[in-house]
């Protein structure tokens, strides 16, 4: 079984699947070294900002995710591989510990690239064991930190490909990290999807995994609405900036005209323009912009001054999501290759709680300042997301593989 | 008629309302100098942080805003003040020119507060000129404008107290610029109202004036919940901070942490500790701490941190609204003395469009990164808020007469 | 007597001419406030940096000065006029008790600038009544505190100059404050003096007051130089513009450049370019540049691009001192108008100890990061400046009325 | 011949010491990675701070010093090994082209560390060419750049350890990335020499290399004092602390004492106190405070501090070098562990020129706002220094091996 099925498991019973659980998380753990396998020493060292973490430091925190939440609790005679770990590679758990300031990352050259892949073995290894061996009430116990584990790591896994863009980035002789992908070539026509109002079911309601913030589900009120077939492309936004996009203040939100002037904002992240034209920096290095590509590693705030220039505006998430499971039936086109950004700030649902235990953490305590993103990405692992699933980020990110879907009123 | 009852008059009726409308405008503007007569040249030309305006500056904008939109427009022979104006006292209206540094404002010392206050004449006698003498059909052009102005002008009628007490606040000798006002001098018990879920109505429903942001009017699904019949107490935030409040992590949002430890707070904005206890500086002084009042000045992020720590949480924005229309009818205690934090970000209604024209910037280009606040404030003019009043500021804000009110699910 | 011949008195003749510094003190009181007297009360409250005060502050501050170190001291009845003025008038004198912090001086609306006059004239009469009535062995002991607060006053009054000139530069219409002063018309032509080298004495020798930062007076070796005749103009360091001199890193040091390009400068402060071409702001307004004036208002960065630009160089200070008494019993031409920067780092002279007491953090804790200026400017007190007095700024200060003067190797 | 020699050979007989010149060259080429040989790819890659740099950036750098310098303009048919280097590892020569800016240095992963060792050995392949193969004339103009290129890479192998020091510390485990060395064990008696004063000759005046920085040789005259016989120790520094030294402001410089408060030091820079007492950082890990030595890694503002504290005063550079010269006959214990701070800023020398050529940029364009160090540190590379070399770093720099040693009048 790969990791990708992994969520389809109904959570009521994990411990049938016990074996497929175990070969999931090997899957998991080997997807995660095979995506940096052509990245040196040096690539998975550094750390281009404080909002992005070292290669090497995701490898290790993923690691570290299994021994403190797992392993330090059900294996009783476990040591922890080295005690400075439990400092250096908690991400933000405070219950556990004082983490290691983030923005300083990229300063730990020690354990280096080799000593970290010695530590994630290690971890497999007891983890394997562990899975193996333990009694089924335990494992009852550890599968759904398992579960959560995985999909943690699975989050991680694009984490990755997208700090390591931007870190590759800052060089200016843009190195091409991975070898030539297909593309889009060809111009794909726009068309509206009419979606029907009225009381709607959001949240997750299957019976595998999701995160506690795409629960509970409950029922909310939306109206009728014209979905786009496909996002925003290149080219069309290639429109908007030759049509003055960023220089008009009033297609702008006032944070959003602030943010573009104090940074200096005039493009994508990732377009660099050259004599011939735009071109985009993507992980196989620089290449003339695709045109009929969606328009990636905009900011909420430049999917918004679109939105005014264009006439349309965004899906709420709850459209995106309604949107998401009635096209389905009838046809692929919301199929995401890219995070879409929502109207939606990132906000609990009524009558959420935060997991119990120590991973209570791990969602709840981010609901402010930050809008919805729903889809998934090139860059996503199979199978990780959903039509529930709520990624979130601050309106001023680029970095992550973001696009944006226009919507009308119905 | 004084201005409280302007909002009362049926949009479509305004012609036949004129004298009354006038007799409004004028008392707005006596009130607006009246509530600045206690402070010095001085006292009106500081600025104390980006966020405030020095006092000379609220009495020059309020006065711009008359002469930009209506004089300008619909007096035909009428000439500027100064044509500098115009950039200095315009606020944030891109479309009506480059607006001067808000960051910058009390750096202007000319024109002084005499010319400013001969400015403040000029244009309310030539504004009561062209009120009454126009003709019907411009008079119902300029009408929704001055009952505008006139709103306007009542929130910086509040935003000028906001601000002057930033600024004394600033001055190690804590000066008094008013006299004693009385306090809440007994505890108030406080007893929980139910208020039962289903479909309910949101937004400005009625004939006379609203903001842009409060409309349409839409229906919402909300759950039952029980809402506290005060807001919480100083008292009860002495409680919270001697429980180690401002020390526990686990309580805050990320980010709200991070501000609680780079700003150093530990305790309400204007709380100034003494060997003798905890004081409270007021417009009027330096004062023991009222502790049956109303917590007040504090930020989102304190007023979240309390809800987690006292195991309640705080209304949405929609459940705040149907409380404050139903109980209204019962009873007087959710009548407020301070603005409540809601835990609602701040987004435009479904199908929310800006007011048409120049005053289109008016509210919709702040929908982001905020959070609203309802209800009115003891510095708020009297009848200028209504229960589908949304206030908004940014979750660090604290120089708001904010409070907060506890919510329990159904 | 004047305050401009105080300096003049032997320091240990002082008791003889009680009457004569008891005059120069009243004098010097008087000319402060005459000073301001065009000032509004808004003019004299902002502070447009934190390198500068407000006008009100100094007002204020030179009167703290003769309170805290001659009347609490001397008079035994004396009172304090109020306890919390020895906090927010104290500059940086860390004996003194805790400064008010240097940045916030902007924030202080109370005490007004009429409150500040009557502390000013308290302070000037229990001055005056306590050096009439005094006993003589008393008096010497006062003596020298009243004459380096007469001369500390004296340079607050060129500084109530220079930040006023920079508050009034923030706003947008360049308020005139004063009336109009006659400029230089006349191109004056340049020419070289020849200084002879060897071993030279260097400091203050006289009998009269000197500032602790000129003693001791003691013997350097300089080589032959020769020293411009006048400094350089409007119109040379416009050619200097024009051929680039602003955009050329080879011609900067290495921190000036990054100055140059972090604060975008492009032209000496006060310079306004406007279609007809630059115009330079002064305290009478915005005026066409006096293209034979002395170039004024650059920073050390600047003058020193300007030498490498010219092939010439700026003087030590010990040039300057020897070049200023030779010449001065030849002609006339060194006499200055604007400070003029010298090529050497602020430091102590060998032996140099701070004056004893409590007035010891005078100057000797700033002798580090800062040039040394010298001469006088058209701001300066008449009187104030001798050829020993070393002025001090950062090299990227340009609010100051400063110049530079070319020097040749001999 | 060790490159330790290489600055003994009169500089108009280089053409005669061919061979030794070239052997020197082999050498500080092979000590300068030998040096790095236990340090990590990753331990390579990190720039702690703006003012240091990755250690593969050093390796880098001083091999495009000699590529840029030499090859390129003396060797026709060069080729430059990669073009994007130019820009990549030129420090801050603007007529060399646009260097990489300083900060991002950590951000360039590729080249990686094999890489750049790559690059090295052909630098130093064609160089060893060149020098074999060219003409007499030719290499007549080669080697003063040659001789300035060893000598530049010298200093960057001091700076490649200050800066791996900096760059391990960041890391909490505090890793050792070199085996143990001795320390001083036994207490060092303090006495005094005396130096007497006239007029001394200052600056280099033999046959040899020397910076542009320590030309021309001059006539300087100084006061008769006493200099101590060794630097300030670790026990001494314990002493100041304990006794409130980094508590009284009345100790501090004025921007001394700022800079104390702002960046919160209150020790020596990698002091850290455990419950044991305080122990140091080293680059073979954490180890208990060696007692006896100089106190290291301490600012100018920390060393002026001590002076005030103490009582005694730092030497000026004249002082230094007179002493230096002078003792360096009788006695050997002036020879320096650590750089020592004199109290003199770094200026030109009256007639200082520039180095011509491609090179001026060396020097010059730093002499402002730092302060002259002299002697040589453990770090340095032996035979580097000399009585008239000038080191110079900000007065807020703590991270090279720096001391300080006391001096009184005479």
């Amino acid at each position: 079984m790969d990791s990708a099925r992994i969520n389809d498991i109904p959570r009521d019973r994990y411990l049938e699947h016990r074996d497929q659980l175990i070969a999931a998380f090997e899957a998991v753990r080997k997807q995660t070294t095979n995506l940096t396998a052509g990245l040196s020493a040096e690539d998975m060292q550094i750390q281009s900002m404080p909002d992005a973490s070292p290669g090497k430091w995701h490898l290790a925190h993923t690691s570290w995710f299994f021994e403190a939440f797992i392993l330090c609790c059900h294996q009783p005679e476990f040591k922890r591989y080295k005690p400075s770990y439990a400092n250096l590679f908690n991400s933000y758990y405070n219950a556990m510990g004082e983490p290691f300031p983030r923005a300083m990352r990229g300063m730990i050259s020690r354990p280096g690239l080799d000593e970290v892949l010695r530590y994630r073995d290690h971890i497999t290894a007891q983890m394997v064991k562990l899975l193996g061996q333990c009694a089924a009430a335990d494992f009852q116990q550890i599968a759904p930190l398992l579960v959560l584990g995985v999909n943690h790591e699975q989050q991680h896994q694009e984490l990755i490909l997208t700090d390591i863009k931007h870190a590759m980035f800052q060089n200016p002789t843009y190195p091409a990290v991975f070898v030539d992908q297909s593309s889009i070539e060809e111009e794909i026509e726009l068309c509206w999807h009419f979606v029907a109002g009225g009381e709607v079911s959001i949240g997750y309601d299957g019976e595998g995994f999701c995160f506690d913030n795409e629960l509970p589900c409950h029922r909310v009120l939306i109206e009728d609405f014209q979905i786009a077939s496909r996002p925003v492309s290149n080219s069309e936004w290639l429109e908007f900036m030759l049509d003055g996009g960023y220089e008009q203040p009033a297609l702008w939100l006032s944070d959003g005209w602030d943010w573009c002037n104090r940074k200096q904002i005039r493009a994508p992240l990732y377009w660099v323009e050259k004599t011939a034209g735009w071109q985009q920096f993507n992980l196989t290095g620089l290449k003339p912009l695709a045109m009929h590509a969606p328009v990636t590693h905009i900011s909420y705030y430049e999917a918004d001054a679109f939105t005014r220039w264009s006439g349309h505006r965004l899906p709420t998430e709850h459209e995106w999501e309604t949107a998401s499971r009635r096209l389905a039936k009838d046809t692929d086109d919301t199929g995401s290759q890219r995070w879409e950004w929502t109207a939606s700030p990132y906000a609990p649902y009524p009558g959420y709680h935060p997991s119990a235990g120590m991973v209570s953490e791990y969602n709840g305590k981010f609901m402010i300042n930050q809008i919805v993103m729903r889809g998934a990405s090139e860059a996503t692992t199979t199978g990780h997301s959903r039509p529930s699933y709520r990624n979130f980020f601050y309106p001023q990110a680029q970095w992550q593989f973001s696009t944006m879907r226009l919507v009308n009123d119905g």
